[in-house]
């Protein structure tokens, strides 16, 4: 099971240690995303190098292929892939909602078919735990329903009701004696219905919240200030982690407000695309002003791609196709985050987060490659 | 300039070492693809790993995309890839033959339509030099007509000709003063074309000298006889390279006849078609009997992806189109192809080179997997 200790906090950002059956993680984090048991483009030594501390992975994916039951006879997902780490996985209802065709909701959980084969399926709260507890992550999220922004609160609230019925049935669900089962906050952008989803998640109680259904169609200063004013009312002994989100000004924004675990798949779909992240703002290698340009991808980073490979030589390799252009940008990538979410535990442990945070963005914002 | 030492013979097999500006090279040498300027799927820092003492760069497609002047201007191939070891360059002529449309040739050179966007490009003996001048590599390979077989002995004598006034060419074009350039001996299956041609280039002569024209359409055995006469009436005293070959048991067979130097896209092209090279032969990790299979690709590798990863998992990889999935396989055939090679030099040096290749060979047949 989960042990959590709140070690520093300046403002409302927090440094905290989260103890696994899988090892320590240090707040506030970063979880790559490795959907099918894969960071894309990344070997699992990648990111023991890159010092990564946990990653994610994805129920609906999984479930699909290779099958939970494959994973459970191999093992569980960590021996399965190799890697002795903590992982979170997913409820895959974001993906029922998202990827899915023709989903029924009921009571029961929602139908969907598959976006692979069309094959017909059923997830429910108790479908959720058993491939959970099949994968045997060691963090399990419950079965939550996900509204699109915009949404009337009528439906928004009717949508937690079901997400709190849902809630039960999950914590009712017997899993694997070092899983921990977070909970999901559901409400949109009303502070209300997000404070009373959490009061009553609270009286099922979970080991950690995590706040869901934002970075799905709203502004992103309606997201900002949702976090400001929610996040802080959290309980401060316990984790709490924002889903899907985001761009790493939105990850800096949200650590202010006191959050402290995140995913997102930007760092490595955006590197498919062609994009860096860097301290000086995103750049796109594509551009043709990099044609002759022997400086590094992120002058001011300090990992393997960067000392070593020009952008002149990784714009050829993505131009041609070689598979060589996402693994470099990837592996860059996610050190950014990482690196980002880390110098952000620094700052807060020196009391030191606002100015960080001011400096990160005044020169993120820079903006200098318009590419 | 290139430096060679004989140093072990086992029958005809041998054990030499070159030394070029960029390092030596141990011999017998496989020498991993990196036709646009990176093996596939393979960082360089994978390369480096497995000890690839050499890798080869393809002038066409280099000159093509991202162009010859680009990687001069950035400091030649080496400096532009980040590749400090050796490397040899072909001349294109190859490709012009087999990937672009519409070719003609004449006297001055092959006139060809890019297979990327159909502009008309001249490729001379004296272009090819200019193009391998500029990439700076340390090997540079003449340019030579390659006629398909099966042939006319009239048509691989008139090519021949070509071939051997084209080297000439070659050999009048000023490199830079690290390189060296090898002549190529033509003249299909015919024992007497292939010697006639040598001692016409010896005259020029050249510090290296590749065997071109075989894999190209012959059986196998037509190739392994032909090198079992000619390789060992070659210059003893230079390096000898057999062009474009092949699968392994190939390359123990030219091995015997005394080849030294082997080029191959095999490992990686099979790589991304799912198939391991295993001591026990190849194993394709798409088939169905390896989907709970938890034992590594190749039991008997010592590769760190035999050491982590399972067949089970790969496949998966596989099968979902995880980038992966031809990352680690990539990285298995490099260290598979490289060992043969590693091994069957040792094998020269003890004096063990006829029981080295009958055991590999008797294991490699087996074909276990029927995969």
């Amino acid at each position: 099971m989960l042990s959590f200790k709140l070690e520093h906090q300046c403002g409302n950002a927090r440094a905290c240690t989260l103890k696994t059956a899988h090892g320590e993680i240090q707040t506030p984090i970063f979880m790559p995303v490795g959907t099918r048991a894969s960071v894309k483009s990344l070997w699992q030594e990648d990111l023991e190098e890159l010092n990564a501390q946990i990653i994610l992975g994805n129920t609906y994916h999984l479930y699909l292929r290779p099958g939970h039951e494959l994973i459970e006879k191999m093992g569980g997902l960590h021996k399965f892939m190799s890697w002795d780490r903590p992982i979170l996985t997913d409820s895959g209802g974001f993906q029922v909602f998202s990827l899915s065709d023709l989903n029924k909701v009921t009571e029961e959980g929602v139908t969907f078919q598959s976006h692979i084969d069309g094959s017909r399926h059923l997830l429910s709260p108790e479908k959720s735990m058993e491939i959970q507890k099949a994968l045997g992550s060691d963090i399990v999220m419950l079965f939550d329903e996900c509204p699109k922004l915009p949404a009337t609160k009528e439906t928004l609230r009717e949508s937690m009701e079901l997400t709190l019925r849902w809630a039960q049935r999950c914590k009712d669900y017997q899993l694997q004696e070092h899983q921990s089962l977070f909970g999901i906050v559901q409400g949109g952008l009303h502070l209300d219905l997000r404070q009373e989803c959490l009061e009553r998640l609270m009286q099922i109680d979970f080991p950690g919240y995590a706040i869901g259904g934002l970075s799905v169609g709203e502004k992103n200063e309606e997201m900002v200030e949702l976090l400001d004013n929610f996040t802080p009312i959290m309980p401060s002994d316990k984790p709490r982690y924002l889903m899907g989100v985001g761009k790493p000004l939105d990850i800096l924004r949200a650590i202010r407000s006191g959050v402290d675990m995140f995913d997102c798949v930007l760092p490595t779909r955006n590197a498919r695309n062609g994009q860096f992240l860097t301290s000086e703002g995103p750049l796109n290698i594509k551009n043709k002003r990099f044609e002759f340009d022997s400086s590094a991808p992120d002058p001011n980073c300090e990992c393997r791609v960067c000392k070593r490979y020009s952008r002149s030589y990784i714009r050829h390799l993505f131009n041609v196709g070689e598979y060589l252009a996402g693994q470099l940008i990837s592996f860059h990538n996610i050190y950014f985050y990482l690196n980002l979410v880390k110098s952000a535990r620094n700052a807060i442990i020196e009391q030191n987060f606002e100015k960080f945070a001011q400096d990160f963005e005044e020169k993120y914002t820079r903006n200098t490659w318009k590419g």
